[in-house]
């Protein structure tokens, strides 16, 4: 079988593997699609070599086919579509203890700190894997990792139907949040600064906002009646989304950090204290946002379409990764693994 | 009857005034005790002199008998001891609807925005005031309006028996905070500079750090298993209390953001994300935290005693005030405003 293997500063190359007999408590799958993350953008513009150690086989978003089984799995049959939770979590620490093994302290993220999905034949622990249901294709399969993300941020901020929702940011996830948000009821308003994100919102029926244009801040007092947002979501990772988070939250509000900031920006904590708000961080994901996730594709409660930008099989993975280079209207390019 | 009023620059004078009639719905109160707030302070110290619009009588943290009912006021009787919940909320306001009135958009705080207690007779609406239980004594009353503070503060955290909370600051409200945090089955550690603070709380047998002489993060690390607090309160105003307290919260840790920081610090909102911690801002109180801090004085589940540093009579409200200045082991001066 064939494997992508990232070499650093932009460059894959493709190479002959052997296959991994799946151990006890383990699956081997024929791999469908595995699509491109932002985290993958950042590996590929070598910023996280340290971390990956190249060659390093990536990819972590994947659908796939039960192809054999390890001594000791059941649930699952070859042939089963299914796509993986990619987390490795100890089990033992006090994280996982308490209940948090998403977020475990000595967690392995599959496809960065351990081998990926960018290949024909993955092997994986059965306990990492979701059936998908018959109506739901490899294609859109590769997609419920970014929207169990979402699902996720949806669920640690308790999106409720009726509340006014603001997305802060509209990439691939921060859109994601948006339709989740809109599935459970909540109306949305997209503030982002690029057009054609701004236009690829619209066709789903958001709101859009772009504030470099328009005053946010008097857009959301008057299309919540001053009452202020109940619910942000800040997914831009700029330091203009942290001032307006907490002007446009309303009394209560919960404001949920999607985002990465990593040089600890000013924040205006007298607005938490007088409006009473709440910051909630939101990494990862959990079983039940998987399950979510693909319940919402499965009932065509989101569409997920439009999401796929571009599709290129597992030899063309360079380009693959070209398209998403630069291009903020490339929502998620789908790279094909499927043994030819 | 005699009323102090505050002049500006550290002054006040007394002055006769005439009682005040109840209107409808409205009480006359004979004053019992008045404690000095922080709050009272800075007004003390002139910053505040713009928001009070000397002179003017202060005073918020009281005690008292009904004196006199104006029309249509139920539940109440004259000679009932009674303290008062500060605050005049508009009850139309968008936040007001939404059952915050506690945080009201147009809200006065009484003794700061509209007259307050330092005389001997306050006349104020029947719905700010809570019953005494004959167990509790006009003096220890006083204390109840902070008391109602630290009671808000724990249940905005949801503190639950068990848990290990962190109490960043040990003035009198931390050491409020703390106690009712034990009173619900926490084990608490109060973190403070000031050597006579941390005396304060030992005698509750409180654990204490003096985080210039110990490293705080260490001793967390250590006190939890690794795991880190459950609940940090930050009571102190302070960058360090900023920098330390994402450090030291356990994954999913809840940080209640009780002081005000009027110039939003930077905040490691990388912690946020990574340890999915929580920021809760909490803000004066509800019914219900009255309702809590009078049960928990009349129960004896805390014992408040030692929090009265000084009292002195309504005519020597300056000295009241003089002992409070500079003086961190001070933890409550009362002024007592019963008419002699």
């Amino acid at each position: 079988m064939q494997a992508a293997q990232y070499i650093g500063n932009k460059s894959f190359k493709i190479v002959d593997a052997a296959t991994i007999a799946p151990q006890e408590g383990e699956v081997r799958l024929d791999v469908g699609y595995v699509g491109i993350c932002g985290t993958d953008m950042h590996i590929y513009h070598g910023v996280m070599d340290q971390r990956v150690n190249p060659p390093a086989t990536i990819g972590h978003e994947i659908s796939g086919v039960v192809a054999e089984l390890g001594k000791g799995v059941e649930g699952f049959n070859v042939g089963d579509k299914v796509v993986v939770r990619p987390l490795d979590y100890c089990g033992e620490c006090p994280t996982c203890e308490a209940g948090y093994s998403h977020v475990c302290q000595n967690l392995k993220f599959m496809g960065i700190d351990t081998p990926g999905a960018f290949q024909n034949s993955w092997t994986v622990k059965a306990r990492t894997l979701h059936k998908l249901p018959d109506n739901v294709s490899l294609k859109l399969g590769a997609l419920v990792e970014p929207l169990a993300v979402a699902c996720h941020d949806i669920r640690r901020a308790n999106v409720k139907a009726g509340e006014k929702a603001v997305v802060i940011g509209g990439g691939p996830i921060g859109q994601l949040v948006a339709l989740v948000a809109k599935s459970v009821g909540a109306e949305v308003l997209i503030s982002e600064v690029n057009d054609a994100r701004l236009d690829f919102a619209k066709q789903y029926g958001v709101k859009t906002i772009n504030p470099m244009k328009e005053d946010i801040e008097a857009y959301v007092q008057e299309w919540t009646g001053t009452k202020g947002a109940e619910v942000v979501f800040e997914v831009s990772g700029v330091q203009p989304a942290i001032d307006v988070m907490t002007k446009i939250a309303a009394v209560r509000g919960r404001i949920c950090m999607v985002a990465i900031h990593a040089n600890a920006p000013q924040v205006d904590l007298f607005q938490f204290f007088w409006k009473e708000l709440e910051l909630l961080g939101a990494r990862v994901y959990e079983r039940e946002d998987f399950d979510m996730a693909i319940e919402l594709i499965s009932s065509g409660k989101v569409s997920l379409e439009p999401f796929i930008s571009s599709i290129n099989n597992l030899d063309d993975i360079g380009q693959a990764f070209a398209n998403m280079d630069g291009n903020p209207s490339g929502m998620k390019a789908l790279v094909s693994c499927q043994q030819s």
